[in-house]
């Protein structure tokens, strides 16, 4: 047992009480998956109700899947924060059907804020956006009172 | 009957046309008015299933209600035109039950490549967000074979 | 005398404290006037050692006079305030000659942070370049133990 | 000899031509290397002539050594490729006398459009600024009619 460890789990123990509240992510059914200190994955099909008026994935779902693989990464400590600008950039169409993942890493910290970069993937390895988002931590924790969980036995 | 007039036919032609089709839109109730050239509006009401963990809205949802605004102003003259790069900046929380509107505006056209700025804010006038979107133009017509409507008699 | 005239003569005596000290903004040329609460204006003339390998002016040149004139509006207040997160987008080219004009204007505050949005023009009036900064208030003062000077017989 | 080793040289002499008629990046005694298909590295010494009101070195100075090290990774092909967009997120101040590095990947192409990812370190290894461009490339050549020369003995 060593401090990776305990933050690897601080980790998924915030994710899965972030998960339990947030209404958008499960209606949109994006997956959080891949939580570590820094870093998530958010996954989603794309749905007919995503569609934009070319019938491709609106640039709104995608941002929102992007964004939700930031919001998991940036808050993994368990200090709340809180994302302030972010700028995505479209490289290809995503089409209807299509498992959408997208890879948050953090790029920077630096006092409360942070650069986190995502990249967003179809299932066939094309690129589908980058985004990257600035984040700045305020006072409180994330999940107010969450105690890091002992670690299981198969962990 | 003057130019003006026929390009403000135009533009609410092609956004009734692209709205028919915009299934992300409609699926969040967001509506689309006050397009012109260059210009247009959308609104939304923040719905429980647009909540993220902190229990306000999604900054995805946000960002689709101003995506969508910046979708309609730059395919106002029906020339196909796709967002290259998009960047939001979030101001304040909104809040279960708030109608949110995002107004955008041309800000820059050079060649094929447009900026648009977009301001989101609540009902009681405070900015949620600002918003701003690089598009470029592609080949073809964003509703092909569209024919601008005569005027009606009471426009 | 009122609070607004108090406010513009501290905006005024912060620049000219800031500009005294700002030798890259000297060594380019810069010039800044109209400063005032939440606003500046900076000015440069395109020279030979500004431009880049096409013979226009390098975009680092255009990106250094709209961020001056971002850093004396967002200073306006002598609330120690720095640049964490700017874009920019070029929309033509400067030349060797011309005189461009950043004119800096708060686009919205909330708490610490801000955004200012600064459009940088050609003599001629044609747009250069669009800049959106966004600020973080630090502790402390730009200009440390400021008073601001009493109105001039002629202000 | 192969294609790779081709592409290689094409770079390199790419950017010897465009660095010849670079009067910006010479002035700030900016340096290019490790120049190849997508990439490239730009460094500059922070000088008194660069630094800003707060005795640091300007944000304008350090875009700037990061949009160098941008054009030269985007031009690597000798097509003739602009910065449309580009952002820049702050880490930590550089001081005078310091040596800043600039790294330039590609981070996505798609047609004409390219984003490039910049990452500005200091001697000791702290991270500066992330910088992020959008490029589009227009038609003609970077350096017309330029010829690959041949290998090197050497090379």
């Amino acid at each position: 047992m060593n401090d990776e460890n305990q933050r690897q789990r601080l980790a998924q123990a915030v994710a899965k009480d972030m998960y339990g509240l947030d209404e958008a992510a499960r209606s949109l059914a994006i997956h959080i998956d891949g939580v570590g200190p820094g870093h998530a994955r958010a996954r989603m099909t794309v749905r007919e109700d995503m569609l934009n008026s070319h019938r491709i994935c609106h640039g709104g779902m995608i941002f929102t899947l992007a964004d939700s693989a930031f919001a998991y990464a940036c808050n993994a400590e368990n200090k709340s924060t809180l994302a302030t600008t972010c700028s995505i950039s479209f490289a290809s169409a995503a089409e209807l059907g299509e498992e959408l993942s997208a890879v948050a890493e953090e790029r920077m910290r630096t006092g409360r804020t942070g650069v986190y970069d995502i990249t967003v993937r179809a299932g066939d390895g094309r690129m589908i956006a980058v985004f990257r988002g600035n984040s700045y931590q305020v006072k409180g924790e994330t999940v107010p009172g969450l105690k890091v969980p002992p670690p299981s036995d198969d962990a």
